[in-house]
């Protein structure tokens, strides 16, 4: 009998919905905080392998240790994109990490950051202080709680960048219908000029799983005259993953944020110049199934 | 109740050990062999997402629908690494696709794979037809039965590339010596010249879980002058990962395989000349753990 | 990270669907048979603890290693509740045990079992052999394939003894609609005369989980003048269960099947005439649920 | 893709150590307690089903919704074998339900209790409420921390019931040691006169596995004239289960239980004076497992 006997003290485990044929369970040191917020289920665990780590619905969002790959990933590719980004809207985005990013950018003069979810980012102000890390109290960034697309759809303000920062699109999640032509159109419009880039988070890219992925990229290629992934994986994804970056300026290539990455000297954990060039390189299988 | 009920089918289950507080659980639509060889446990799945599985010691080694990726990146940066492989070994790698790879380099002349698991090797010509795709009858190969540190501590012969397609060092497995600086300098001693190329799976590279990885890369640096993270994501293993490249020529450079690749217009669905290049960047977080 | 390390081999699952909020996962040494009949996926499986085992839509019917006990304490408190049972119909049992059980009577001249789904009678006879041990080759079976209460509604034919042994009565199950009092009403005077017994599986009966139980004793009461729990337990099922006597009888007392049991000299695995008392006493806290 | 899709809400999971071969995982409404003890891991945690849970190493030790069975039948079958208990000791019980049973128990004089686990007993008192319903504070109760079998041995103290109520016997627990011949032997030297009697927890009784019940039995039988099991079903253990009565009464009948019961007129929610006597009911297979 002892051949069965399993290690001590593994014992509370946070399962995710296996959605796909996946079901990845996390050893749980700690639960930090569970509960329900008007919009969504909202768990926060410190797990083993992971530490601290954020679940809506059920659903891993990021974790302590490597959230800095998400976070740089969607934010500095747009960002050094812009060859002068000072306005920048960011929908979704609740733990704050996306606006630490964006703030670390000198020329930023506003951030407006607008989340549906208020009790959410009260909970990830007090639970995820690694997230933010001041950025709230930052005097250029605004928090405004409500609906994005609302938002972008009443404003008439413009931006350089914006960047969409969101849960998957699940069937009952807030954010399904944030994936549309429609809206993305609502963002090209809000783009001040011809240098506007947006970038949204673009979903799973193996060969397993790129559905939902291809058809964001040829949504925005609808919309966009240039639409490039950006390929990374996250060990607390567990699988390779992507963003989406689009942008109006036609004669785009990845040496330019390459290249201001490397003037800017700024110290990031995951991207290099050499890195940001390396994240836009498409393996043939994704690109045959982008045709 | 209603609430709790799951979704109809989702009974069979494969549950990988969750040595680092991570359970994966598999859902499963067949069992397709379950036995013990004289070294391991071996179970074949067909897994809902993944396809066809190969388990070792109830740890996933290649799943059908991403293991191109994996034996792309193990085979071709080493052999376009090599100005002219005409020999290469092969340690391990029982399932063929190592060795499949290999022989679509028209310049070998003789491939020798030496893997202690013989019935494994019977299994995966059964099971897993994909994987060697007739390989095993190609002329210029040569499949050996037997401990690949004793069978290259014997040999006399010497080899343009050597590559290592070992399972996880775990405390139990056969593989577990082979992770040494004396099985290194072993293999370098077997390098025919010093255009000579060692390539060896190279373990996890997440912030969270990279200390064998570093561990493997420093143990080669001590043996090699060059040595490179080759850094890759495969769904089917939920994790960033990594094989490394050793060479003896010190002028080596990403850009010498990629160039090679171009050249030769091999068709393959996970590198392009690009991706050869990108594969071989390093994220900060990384260097720094190397130092 | 060794002390997270699981026991080698406990890899594949079964995992029953979690209705109450407890989730049981078999261990499985073989998968014997998976498939889908017309009515229900069926799974058979050789379970580490439990033997060979019978699951239907995802839920365990019964086990190698104590289906003993579930279908003596099914068919043997109802039979010796009868002077003389001559005739016995069971809908439902397409494992063949509960047939095997009645014809050990050899008072039985006719046994008639009708079962809506003939593909897993004929899967439980190839795979289960020990369940019917030969009874469905015995002259006095008849086994017709049909729609239980259908068959109750088109015959004249009266019984002594009618045994319903059906799955739970979950939603989408085939056996949703046996749980009425229309149906039981049906039964009732399908009784060949004041002797007549009825037997039912009849669910779960711990202060957890009872209230189906409770429901099926109170709409049985409203049919049949005596209606008492049979109480026990099976591991494989992990949980206080029951199964429900109703008769005719309005003098019925536990004593009189556990004399009969006694005289017959019957040599049962389970049931002694004092364990067919002590299964008719019902603790204080389900009576009261009765109330 | 929707029919792989679980249920919302079910994703914190208390997942027993699966020793033999089946995995039960309790959904979590709550963590209420974690930690360790100087002698054990202590979780609890309020699971769907079956209300607040204690966990000792994991493994599921009493539960608010059946908690009361396993301790009515732990205390009252002993204490009303005995024509007049006043003097009572458990070892172990750090809960205190133990206790407040024995205590209902009017002619009791004293009782002392015995668990090593300090810790566990303060941590129980302030979680468990309902388990030693104020017993603590009952003057006629004694409270000792320490080593139950030291406290034996050195104790001159006689008493007419002793109560052995312990976690399983795993290898590394602190109970393993009280499973042995010398330990019952100890406790019958501790018996006031050729009234007493000694009652523990007696293990699975199903026929999957009942080993280390059987064994318990048969040294029992060394050193007492009278054992009988005590066979009850507790949903929150999942299996078939027992307590094991020993007596110094060479004629003790299941009806003297059952008399006194009734005399007393207390109001139990599990034992009435019929079940009494129905618990001491054993099926022949375990009959023959004694042999």
């Amino acid at each position: 009998m002892t051949t069965l006997r399993e290690a001590g003290g593994s014992f509370l485990w946070f399962r995710e919905p296996a959605f796909n044929g996946v079901a990845i369970s996390y050893l749980c040191d700690r639960v930090v905080y569970t509960g329900h917020s008007r919009f969504q289920r909202i768990d926060i665990i410190d797990t083993r392998l992971h530490g601290r780590v954020l679940f809506l619905d059920g659903v891993g969002q990021s974790a302590e240790r490597d959230e800095f790959i998400y976070h740089e990933l969607l934010v500095h590719p747009a960002m050094f994109s812009h060859p002068n980004p000072e306005s920048v809207l960011i929908v979704g985005g609740a733990e704050g990490a996306t606006l630490r990013e964006v703030l670390r950018h000198e020329t930023v003069k506003r951030a407006v950051m607008v989340d549906i979810d208020g009790e959410l980012i009260e909970i990830c102000k007090k639970y995820l202080p690694q997230w933010n890390s001041g950025s709230f109290e930052d005097p250029r960034a605004e928090v405004v709680v409500g609906d994005g697309r609302k938002f972008v759809e009443e404003t008439d303000e413009k931006f350089d960048v914006i960047i969409v920062d969101l849960s998957d699109p699940l069937e009952d999640s807030p954010a399904v219908y944030l994936f549309t032509r429609e809206f993305y159109t609502l963002l090209r419009d809000h783009l001040k000029d011809a240098s506007g880039c947006v970038v949204v988070q673009g979903e799973g890219v193996s060969p397993q799983e790129n559905t939902l992925h291809v058809r964001m990229v040829k949504t925005l290629e609808a919309v966009f005259p240039v639409v490039r992934p950006i390929i990374y994986s996250l060990h607390s994804f567990h699988r390779p993953d992507s963003h989406i970056l689009a942008t109006l300026q036609k004669d785009w290539q990845p040496e330019m944020p390459a290249r201001r990455l490397e003037k800017a000297g700024m110290n990031l954990k995951f991207l290099s110049p050499e890195v940001m060039k390396a994240v836009f390189a498409v393996p043939p299988y994704l690109k045959q199934a982008y045709e």
